[in-house]
C-alpha cells in the first residue's frame, strides 16, 4: 500500500532515506570484489574476463566467442517484428535529432593585440558502451548511449553486454545497435567488461569513456576506473516524483509511479499533491493497477519501502521539497506546468502536463534517458553529446600583447614562488 | 641531465611511462587513510575535522577559529603591494571575460504537434573550492577557481585552505578570493576539509560540487566522495610538452620546461623536435638556467625522471606523440603552428607560437589553468563554468502529440517487458 503522509510529518527525513536509499555499507566488501575484479583483468587479460564470466555469469566462453559475429547481427533483423523495427527507427530518429541541437562548436575569439583565444572541440577516439542484459532486454538503452557517442564523431564505439544461456545477444538488442551505428560487440558483462573497456585485453580494445547503466557491480566498477577513463555517471536505481493538483487525473499518475516502480525493487515512486482527494484516489487506483500486474512482487516491493504520496500546503511547498530530493524525473501534472518550472532548481528531466507520461520521454521524445539518480541532479546533468567530446583551450599571444602583460606575470609568479614561470615570459620580452 | 633520444629508441613506452607516472601500488594504502578519515567527518563533524587537522596539518584549532574573520579578510588588502593587486585584477578580468563566452544557455525547441523540447541550465546551490595552502601561495588557482563558480551564477561559494604556523591564511590568497567573490573561507586542508565539504559540519556547509588540485590525499578523498558530490577531475602533477622546430629559441623552450619542472618533482616536461641542433641546445640551456635555480633541487629531480627530448622524423610524427601522451598543457613553438593544430587530437590547452609561453595561460590569458592531467585529456576538459552548472530536459507533449507515438512507445515497452510503461500511456490515449 502506497502511504500518504502530510507535510506537518517529518517529510524531509523520509524522502531523505528515499532519496540516499543505495547508501547502505554492504558497498565497502562489493568494492573488494570489484577491485579484485579489475585487478585481475588489468594484468592477464582476456583469461580473466573468461574467468569472471564463468564464475559469476555461469558462460562457459573462449575468446574467440566474446565478439558478436556478423552473422548473427544479420540474423538479428530476422527475429525482429516489422513494427518493432519501425519503432526502433522513429525513436533512432527522434533521439538524434534532439542530440544534434547545439553540439559544442569549437570557436576562436581575435582580442586586441593579436591575442587569439578559444576552444577547440574533439571527440574521444574510443567509447565503450555498457548494456545490461541476460534476462532484460533494452534496446532503448543502446540507443540513448550510441546516439550521442555517434553525433559526437567517435570514430570507433564499442558494446558489451552480458548473455544468459544460449549466448544469444537479445535481437531487439543487436537491431538498436546498429540501427544506432554500432557494429562492436562482446558478449561480456559486470566489474570484468568494465575492467576489459578500461584497460584493454587482447581481444577487447581499451577506450577513453565508459558509458551505460548497470547493476551496483558495474557501477562500482566504473567509479574505480573512473580517472583511467572517462564515465557519464554512476546510476543508481530509478525514481520519479510527481508534483499534481486536483487537475491530474489519479488513473494516469498511478500508472506513472508504477511504471518507475516496476523497474526495480530499489525503485522510487513519489507524489506531492495538494490535494487530499487526489491522494486517496492514486492510492486505491496504484492498488487497482497492481492486480494483474506482470511484474507485482517486485513492483509492489518497490512502492512499499520506495512509495510516498505526500499531502502539502502549496506547489511552491512541492517544488522545494522537490528540489530538496533532486528527482531524476520529475513529472508537472498541475494545470500550468509552466508556472513552476522557475521554482525547479534540480531534476534530471521535467515533464510538463498531462500528456507527458515519462513513457514518452524514456523511449522516443529525444532527450536522453541516462539521468542522474539518487539526488545527483544537484549537481549532474544527462548523458549527452558533450560526455564523448572534450575540448582544449586554444591561446595565441603576440609579442606585442605578451610585453604588455609581462610585468603582472612576474609579479603573479614571484607571489607564488615560481621562478621559471616569471624567467619564461621575462626572458622574450627583455631582448 | 636532460635525456635525448630518437624516435628509433622505445619513444611510446617511456612517454607512457612518464604518463602513467602516478599510478603507484601505494595508492591503496592512502586510499585505506583516507577513507577512514572521510568516514569520521561524515560522523563526526567539527570534531573530526579538528582532530585530523591536528594530525596531519600540527594545527590546534578550535572550531570558532575555522573561518577566517572579516577583519582578516579586510586586513589582507593591507598586506599585499599595489602592484600585485593591480595584476590580481587584471587577471580576475581577462579570466572572467573569457569564462563570460558562451555560457550554455537555456532553449527550448517547438516541435509540430505542440512538442516542446529543451534543456534548463540552473547553477549548483553551493560549490567548496579546495585551495592548496601551508608553504605555498596560490592567488592563480583561487582565481580559476572561484571566477567560473560566480559566473555560473553559483549562490554560495565556500573555501578551504590550509594553514601553517601562525594559523593565518597568505593575504594574496585572501585577496584573491575577496576580487573573485569568495568571502567565505576556512582555514582546513587535507582529506578531512574534502569530508567536510562533502557531508557538512557543524560549522562547514555541505556543497554540491568539490574543485580545484591538491596532494595525493586530496585527490583520493575527491575521488571517493565522486557520486555525494560532483568534483571537476582527479588532478595529477603538472606537465608540459613542447613541440618546436629549427625555428624555436633554445632559450625560451627550456625555461618553459623548467617552468614546468619547477612546480613539484613529479611534473613533466617534454620536448619532441625535428631539429637535432635544437635539442642539443635546449639540453645545455636547461642546465644553464638550473645553475643558480632557487628551486633546483626538486626542480632537477622531475627533469631527471620525468624530463624527456625526443627528436623526431617530422610534425606530423611529433603530433602523434602528442596525442598518445594527451598532455595538459601543449606548447606549438614551430613556424606554422595553426598548420598542425587540426593533428592535435588530445591536449587540455594548447599555446600556439613562440611568443605564448605556458605561463601567459597560468595566469590570465582568461582559459582555466584546471586541465586534465596523466593522459586524462584523452577524454576530459578545462574547469569551466559548466562545472558549475547542470541542465535539466524539458519535455512537453500535447495529446496529438502523444496519440502518434503511442503504438511506438507500446512496442518498445513491451519488448522491455515493462507493461506499466506501456500503460501509462496507453490509459491516456484510448479514452
Amino acid at each position: 500500500m502506497l502511504r500518504i503522509i502530510t507535510e506537518q510529518a517529518d517529510v524531509r527525513s523520509e524522502l531523505q532515506r528515499i532519496r540516499d536509499r543505495t547508501q547502505d555499507e554492504q558497498v565497502i566488501h562489493k568494492e573488494a570484489t570489484v577491485s579484485e575484479v579489475l585487478q585481475a583483468v588489468k594484468r592477464q587479460g582476456d583469461t580473466a574476463v573468461l574467468h569472471y564470466t564463468s564464475e559469476f555469469d555461469h558462460q562457459i566462453l573462449k575468446a574467440e566467442e566474446l565478439k558478436v559475429t556478423g552473422s548473427e547481427l544479420d540474423a538479428a533483423y530476422q527475429q525482429v517484428s516489422k513494427d518493432l523495427l519501425q519503432s526502433i527507427r522513429l525513436a533512432c530518429k527522434k533521439i538524434e535529432a534532439f542530440h544534434r541541437q547545439r553540439v559544442p562548436k569549437s570557436w576562436v575569439q581575435f582580442e586586441d593585440d593579436e591575442v587569439v583565444l578559444g576552444k577547440r572541440y574533439t571527440p574521444v577516439d574510443r567509447a565503450g558502451l555498457y548494456i545490461p542484459g541476460g534476462r532484460a532486454c533494452y534496446p532503448s538503452t543502446v540507443l540513448m548511449n550510441a546516439i550521442p557517442a555517434k553525433v559526437a564523431g567517435v570514430p570507433r564505439v564499442v558494446m558489451v553486454t552480458p548473455v544468459k544461456g544460449g549466448k544469444i545477444v537479445n535481437p531487439a538488442v543487436l537491431v538498436a545497435a546498429q540501427e544506432a551505428g554500432v557494429q562492436e560487440i562482446y558478449r561480456i558483462g559486470g566489474a570484468q567488461a568494465i575492467g576489459a573497456l578500461a584497460y584493454g585485453t587482447e581481444t577487447i580494445p581499451k577506450v577513453n569513456v565508459i558509458t551505460g547503466p548497470g547493476n551496483i557491480y558495474v557501477t562500482l566498477a566504473k567509479k574505480l576506473v573512473y580517472g583511467t577513463v572517462g564515465i557519464d555517471s554512476l546510476a543508481g536505481p530509478s525514481e520519479v516524483l510527481v508534483i499534481a493538483d486536483e487537475t491530474a487525473n489519479p488513473v494516469y499518475v498511478a500508472a506513472d509511479l508504477l511504471a518507475q516502480a516496476e523497474h526495480d525493487p530499489m525503485a522510487a515512486a513519489i507524489l506531492l499533491t495538494t490535494d487530499w482527494s487526489l491522494a486517496k484516489k492514486v492510492q486505491t487506483e496504484v492498488e487497482r493497477q497492481l492486480i494483474d500486474h506482470p511484474r507485482r512482487i517486485d513492483t509492489e516491493k518497490a512502492i512499499a519501502h520506495y512509495g510516498l504520496i505526500v499531502v502539502v500546503e502549496s506547489l511552491s511547498a512541492a517544488a522545494e521539497l522537490s528540489n530538496e530530493f533532486a528527482p531524476e524525473h520529475l513529472e508537472l501534472e498541475i494545470a500550468d506546468p509552466w508556472g513552476l518550472i522557475n521554482q525547479i532548481r534540480h531534476a534530471g528531466a521535467i515533464f510538463l502536463g498531462s500528456s507527458t507520461p515519462e513513457a514518452v520521454g524514456d523511449y522516443l521524445a529525444g532527450p536522453n534517458h541516462t539521468l542522474p539518480t539518487s539526488g545527483a541532479a544537484r549537481y549532474a546533468s544527462a548523458l549527452g553529446v558533450e560526455t564523448f567530446l572534450k575540448h582544449s583551450s586554444i591561446i595565441q599571444y603576440s609579442q606585442t600583447a605578451l610585453e604588455k602583460v609581462a610585468s603582472a606575470i612576474d609579479i603573479l609568479a614571484t607571489t607564488e614562488g615560481l621562478p621559471s614561470h616569471a624567467d619564461s615570459v621575462k626572458l622574450r620580452v627583455e631582448e
